[in-house]
């Protein structure tokens, strides 16, 4: 079956790593689905404000078609244990599609815009999206369902999260209101309290620093034992770094 | 993007009429999915048998392409009201694709196949499934979700259902196990439980037939007020009809 773009999404994540493994994970997280051409038109979203949450079906677009895996060691399991591709959420699937759960902040019908904002994302940006369906809790909540070997690991094993005083400089400079300072704080706290290393590099103590992409700033941070720390914030092609 | 069919479903589901409209609201009914080459390799599927419930994206095959609505009149609403196609799992949609949560009953390693036995399936028979995904309740249970305009009818408003002595006598004829009787029986219920008439027909109290298939049978039933009624099982090719 050949499917057709029906929108792009637009997310402050500009590239694979950082991004949460899962949406809800990062509530603060906002990110915007854009109706493309012939679907733009209000009338296929009317309602859709009356519901809470919605499913976005999507594209791993980064992700070659051709380069599926039959098993996948799952970050969260330490990057040790293999299981089954179809016992994971991983994008290195048959079918590079995925899902997502999203809660829906507005559906905006502008003229030349039809929108819907969501928060709790966990989408590249740029991604092609093919369909969103209505969250029905009815039939899509199963609390008492077993969640297989992602119930052996919690997903929040918090390590301690501290920004830098030239890291907090930083980010005064980007954004002059202490409200967006303070959201732009939370979203690098809540991508972090995931714990975006790679699998393998998890558990390790010694000093390590990284980088993340998010909208349009490079955040470098660094690990030692089991405290992050957000070293700097730069303007993507600034001469910083 | 183009899609492969990962798998099949096999369902006692026959034709679209008498399809429950979601998943888990006909909890008897089951459903095995085979996996095809090159997919129907046992390390695929791996530890997928400790999830209880799994995600099915599969196309609405018997559905056209380019046969999508903007606005579709959901059953549930008594077929008067519009809503936008988005705000709405109706097949009639850009894309034909529908994911289902199923119950997984059995993960079957056998040599010449590799299949999950599911229920409280909604899917047709031999409808091409593009990809498996394990349920994670930690993030895809939303029980305080609003469900839009599907809030606003309950899903049992239980008809009652009787079944004539000539059913009976027709389903023991079929099945001599009394057991297989019963679950027969069973599926036919939650079956008509759901009301499969069309939107418009609801509500009408006037006496009314109608068929609905159901693994190598007909099924023929009947409505006046508010009551159902199995009137005769036919095997599907036999001189009865």
């Amino acid at each position: 079956m050949k499917l057709k773009k029906i929108g792009t999404f637009e997310s402050c994540f500009k590239e694979l790593f950082g991004i949460p493994r899962q949406s809800s994970l990062a509530p603060s997280v906002q990110g915007k689905i854009i109706l493309s051409p012939p679907f733009d038109r209000k009338e296929m979203i009317s309602d859709l404000d009356k519901f809470s949450h919605i499913w976005v079906i999507f594209g791993f677009h980064a992700i070659k078609n051709n380069h599926f895996r039959t098993t996948v060691r799952p970050p969260r399991l330490g990057g040790n244990k293999k299981v089954g591709v179809f016992a994971t959420r991983s994008p290195y699937r048959p079918n590079p599609i995925g899902i997502s759960l999203l809660k829906i902040i507005k559906v905006q019908k502008k003229e030349k815009e039809i929108s819907i904002l969501v928060s709790g994302q966990d989408i590249l940006d740029q991604t092609p999206v093919y369909d969103i369906k209505p969250y029905l809790p009815s039939v899509d909540c199963e609390p008492k369902a077993n969640g297989g070997w992602t119930d052996e690991v919690p997903i929040n094993n918090e390590p301690s999260i501290q920004f830098s005083t030239e890291s907090i400089q930083n980010i005064q400079k980007f954004f002059p209101e202490k409200e967006k300072q303070l959201s732009f704080q939370k979203i690098i706290k809540e991508t972090l309290a995931l714990d975006p290393r790679p699998g393998h590099q998890r558990g390790q103590m010694e000093y390590k620093t990284y980088g993340f992409r998010l909208l349009d700033f490079d955040i470098l941070w660094s690990t030692e034992n089991n405290n992050f720390s957000v070293e700097k914030v730069f303007k993507i092609g600034s001469n910083n770094l």
